[in-house]
């Protein structure tokens, strides 16, 4: 029988006799809660998971979400008042002295909770252990990414036609999203980016007024959810011929993705990516100019787990879903990103969102 | 001249030399980084803003945020390495003593992070009086907050337009969403809840493909943003005559939701509001069956703050802005919820969101 997600999430954690995974409100609340108990709905706030040594799983909820739960993996313990989570919290983790936690998913307060609950209980940071579980697929998680990243696409497909002179940024993202919706997706992954001229030149410039005009580069910046997984891609256009220097970066950023690309398969340190995309860039005129990573985990968060930067001591495996996302910025002129999300294989990996990438004058 | 809201937050800390706000990757990240720069967009991961005794605020971002950065409020320094991170966080904090955190909206990866890098601070819980700042709104705030409100109330009047029979729970919350962006929100506040027939008696419930048939209840839970700022509402209406209990029980949480009302004014205890309302649900044959607090604080989250629930200790203040939210679910059958948004004033509150509460039997 297929191991469980619990019991595949505890096998890394060496050392622990159990992972406490801890929802504060909201927004702070882990996805790895959703990623553990399979369910796709619910707030969960306050809500915590206990995954014991053996694989079993303690889901400790309120009564506004016993229903919900219901449907979800492990055994559902639904407190009426904060001492009766207190003692589940106690019998979930009885017996347990090395206890993990999610540390840049879980707040001060959660893990206070918990150590001042449950008396003698060596805290540690499980987060390593978490993220090389959370960050290989499986099967059903790479579908459902697939589906997002296919919404994705045939949106980046619609872009050319909904640009037109005077247009406003907030007005394209605003039909984007619509149609990222329309076309399945349960809601955005990230508040879309669209940034015309200048703008463009803010990595992550939030959609104004700025209407677009002809020799405008405009970048978007997009991704949906289906089933909470994220996609995650950037386009950059031009409306009539840009500025030549706009033109020559495309090229630049175009070259530096296939390069960095050319880098991801399994086994390979994440940071080559990263350096061999930013070797192309700082070779260029446009030295210092890409000043982000070359790209980072998608999951149930649309940042997660991996970092493809160029001091990441990670190691690339089968089923990792990261993105490629050289960018060139020229503040006051415009930038230039090129963005797609990538399945790690055993030889290399797959663009799950695939659309036209060579330059397009509308 | 008007004191500045880091001037606001650092009066409330008695006793501490300075508040540390922190972002951690997102989703955890604290809107009270965006409350203090008074910025509208950013991603600004990792970003860090520190509030001095003197009510002097820097605010440390990665150059990815410089250009956006720059029109915020606060002394804003970019740092290029983890270690230029380290320096600029040590010189905001020199000669600081006792630093309070949020520790709520902070991960415990960051908070250990400040606590290592700055030798020889005392780590103190400040959220109680981050809360009290932020949870009194200043005139921009309510303003905003009133749009938001404004744009859901009219999204509320044409759900009626939206429902026959046969759409589904998808259908009608991706219609709701679609007309909030139309009318200027700039996204939704949190997922839309969509619950027909049984499904409604799940507080928390996700919108499925279940389709709407005579004689089911419709909930619709629902907020947008504008600039930030969150509206949060709830309206249940029928499609044809319902089962008589629901319409009984709709007589019931409106009773309930006008007697909470009856207590939000400025000096009252925060828990009069719940107690009113529960007393009339628990008093009819539904006792028992109002799961959750009568309501909570609003703002760039939408739960914020203020707890309106039996236990709570807080007291209301004017310039408050939180929910009022009773409602009875029975399981199998159905769910009733009303919900407002409202403005704690000197001698009363004002609906900000002010629709038709009256059943509706489409």
């Amino acid at each position: 029988m297929e191991r469980s997600r619990a019991e595949r999430l505890i096998s890394k954690g060496e050392g622990l006799d159990a992972i406490v995974i801890l929802n504060d409100g909201c927004p702070f609340v882990d996805s790895t809660f959703w990623y553990l108990t399979e369910l796709n709905g619910g707030s969960f706030e306050s809500s915590i998971a206990v995954v014991r040594k053996d694989g079993n799983m303690d889901v400790n909820v309120s009564v506004l979400e016993e229903e919900t739960a219901s449907s979800g993996k492990g055994d559902v313990r639904v407190y009426r008042t904060r001492d009766e989570r207190d003692n589940y919290l106690r019998e979930a983790l009885r017996g347990a002295d090395n206890v993990g936690f999610n540390m840049h998913n879980a707040t001060y307060s959660m893990v206070e909770y918990v150590r001042k609950t449950v008396k003698g209980i060596k805290v540690k940071d499980a987060s390593s252990a978490i993220s090389s579980a959370v960050s290989v697929k499986d099967s059903k998680e790479i579908e459902l990414t697939r589906e997002a990243c296919r919404i994705s696409s045939l949106v980046a497909e619609e872009i050319p036609d909904m640009l037109s002179e005077g247009v406003t940024e907030k007005e394209v993202a605003f039909r984007m999203d619509a149609r990222m919706r329309e076309l399945g997706g349960t809601g955005n992954a990230f508040d879309t980016i669209s940034a015309f001229g200048e703008n463009s030149s803010k990595p992550h410039h939030s959609p104004t007024g700025r209407r677009l005009g002809k020799g405008d580069v405009a970048l978007f910046d997009f991704g949906t959810r289906y089933e909470r997984y994220c996609s995650d891609m950037t386009r950059t256009v031009f409306l009539s011929r840009p500025p030549e220097v706009l033109e020559r970066a495309y090229e630049v950023v175009l070259e530096a993705q296939a390069a960095g690309i050319e880098k991801y398969m399994d086994g390979a340190p994440a940071k080559d990516a990263d350096l061999a995309a930013r070797e192309i860039i700082d070779r260029s005129e446009f030295k210092g100019r890409f000043i982000h990573s070359f790209g980072h985990g998608i999951g149930m968060e649309v940042h997660q787990d991996i970092s493809v930067s160029p001091r990441s001591e990670q190691v690339l495996r089968e089923g990792n879903i990261v993105s490629a996302e050289p960018g060139i910025y020229i503040p006051g002129v415009g930038g230039i990103r090129i963005e797609d999300t990538c399945l790690i294989t055993k030889n290399g990996c797959e663009r799950l969102t695939d659309f036209n990438r060579s330059i397009t004058i509308v």
